[in-house]
């Protein structure tokens, strides 16, 4: 391991600049969800739609946010992404739900199965809702920040089964696709939002470097021969290179097993995965909450995440590093930053934008 | 990162050592029983805990299973693990329950634990179980594996909040345990049996190291200021050197949200943690069950399962590299092997056992 310093900028948000062209919050979010109804969207999957895409603008995570409304516009116009109706209940128990989410656009299914396990959650101690068919669900932290929001803890994965990029350790060919896992933990104050995958990067982060002719900060992909590498250039080669699993050639047992568990949580559960004919780009998602307050209860959940949130912040950083900060911190920071100043768009969301908005005839917004 | 082939050997089954004087297994059994039986433990506490401390050493685990036995002997023969009672049940919901473990020995509760939230699960989908003030519970995998015989899915994880060892990433002080996280998913065939840490190394295996004065695989840890090394000797310095979070200097933020994520199912939901005065050593625990058949059902969920082990199976080593595993294969391979053969006992652990055998009057077992 070279002793390089924590590159967090690049880890945590990568690409986001405060220097970027700001756009009020509230007409992006018109904006978006004017651009979703246009290519055929109900008004209020639209809204929702919009909303969590913006979520992950707004948190600095510019490779999750409407990075991929375009590609979510192109899914609608030619009907890999459904437009209308509800997902159908395949299962039910006391504590789970198991729906068919028929393609539907992902974030606002992942709202109403986040709603759902709130609410069997509220009676059962925990809820559980894996949705098979969904489409993509966009920035996962944007479920964690509104659960918190509600007092529970909640726990979101989710699978492409469409697709894959990630090898298993000890492998140079891929079977998995970045997994992410994130997770919302309430405290008295700022609530904790983490959001990770099982691999060192990811699909949307490597395809922007590859387009932008740039490297990865580490060496977190390989070539097809297994030869660790910066360059993105190796993943669109033929045979393609893979994403290493989290920990790499040394402890990618560990990155391999989290994606292996996250595939039983979404893929097993659901009983829709990798083993099916691919449909496109979509996802099997796992939404989980677990309610303080049938456990230990509330004030004993805060007390004992305040005082971790407390010793993290107290622990001795780096030489010459940055104070240590909570999972999240710095995303609610530009969270709240952005809603008041403006969202600082990455520059190349805008014009991609642009173009939609002339096929779809809707308004472009103004700068803030 | 260096381009050093995976040790897995090192990683997956530390020392493990084929060639050690081996033991029948019943007899090893029969052995930490009476040891623990004679130290006080009530018959079916000191059967249960045998058990699974055992099985640490038939999967390969030779650093959490009878490794462990003599500070079980001495915690209960100084009273600081309880030797007998039952847990206390704090709080209770359809789907969840929150119990006080007394210091009880934490494989027996963890079974209890496990036997509470399969019948939960059967009638609710899922159910979850926490415990404050176990004592500490030995190897997660023998959980996983007991689950997955059931034929559901489980996970389970611990935190040891009466110490810390682990940085958050960014800092050069530690906050967390290495808060091992492990999870038992049936299939058709052999389960996945995976068994991480949110640290790249543990304590029972640094500790060894140091003690035989040799060198990790990697620099996994980092001395007081900050410098990566592999040696254990930083960690029992003053001030000591910490354990590094998975993912390191560069992608550490992914093992401290792992570490965060685990406190919170754990001290978080048990209400009891690193926030509360230290008892010495011992643990707080999260074990879930999800019943397939309460979702997709069973065999959609092995249909998934079987199509990922094989694809895992098929995918092309790296070069010169052996063929990839699935998490729990080797271990269930010495499992089966050792449960036939003999358990090849790591040479440390029974002249350890010989002197308390002689302190509490037990027979030694005779080499197989």
């Amino acid at each position: 391991m070279p002793a390089h310093e924590p590159s967090s900028s690049a880890a945590a948000a990568p690409h986001f600049d405060a220097n970027a062209t700001r756009y009020p919050a509230e007409d992006l979010h018109a904006y978006a969800a004017a651009l979703l109804e246009a290519a055929g969207a109900r008004d209020d999957i639209a809204r929702d739609t919009a909303s969590v895409l913006l979520d992950g603008d707004l948190m600095g995570h510019t490779t999750h946010g409407l990075a991929l409304l375009p590609g979510y516009l192109q899914a609608l116009c030619d009907g890999s992404m459904r437009s209308s109706g509800e997902p159908t209940t395949m299962a039910s128990s006391a504590g789970t739900q198991t729906w068919d989410g028929h393609r539907l656009p992902g974030p606002w299914l992942t709202l109403r199965a986040l709603d759902a396990a709130c609410e069997i959650a509220s009676s059962q101690g925990s809820g559980t809702v894996v949705i098979r068919r969904s489409h993509h669900i966009g920035c996962l932290a944007a479920y964690a920040k509104r659960a918190a929001e509600r007092g529970v803890m909640t726990i979101v994965c989710c699978i492409d089964p469409a697709t894959c990029s990630v090898a298993p350790f000890g492998a140079i060919t891929s079977v998995f696709t970045p997994n992410p896992l994130a997770a919302g933990i309430p405290t008295s104050g700022d609530p904790i939002l983490l959001d990770i995958s099982a691999s060192y990067t990811t699909n949307g982060m490597t395809m922007r470097l590859f387009k932008n002719q740039q490297m990865l900060p580490q060496p977190w992909i390989q070539d097809a021969k297994g030869t660790p590498t910066h360059d993105p250039a190796v993943l669109f080669n033929e045979p393609p290179g893979t994403l290493l699993p989290l920990g790499g050639l040394e402890a990618g047992h560990k990155g391999y097993a989290l994606a292996l568990l996250i595939e039983a949580l979404t893929a097993g559960l659901a009983g829709h995965g990798r083993a099916d004919a691919a449909e496109g780009w979509g996802a099997t998602v796992f939404v989980q909450v677990l309610d303080p307050a049938a456990f230990g209860g509330r004030a004993a959940f805060d007390r004992q995440m305040d005082w971790l949130v407390d010793a993290c912040h107290d622990a001795t950083p780096r030489p010459g590093g940055a104070p240590v900060r909570l999972p999240g911190e710095r995303a609610l920071r530009l969270h709240r930053e952005q809603s008041e100043r403006g969202v600082a768009l990455y520059h190349e969301i805008m014009p991609a934008l642009v173009q939609w908005a002339a096929k779809l005839g809707v308004d472009v917004p103004r700068p803030a």
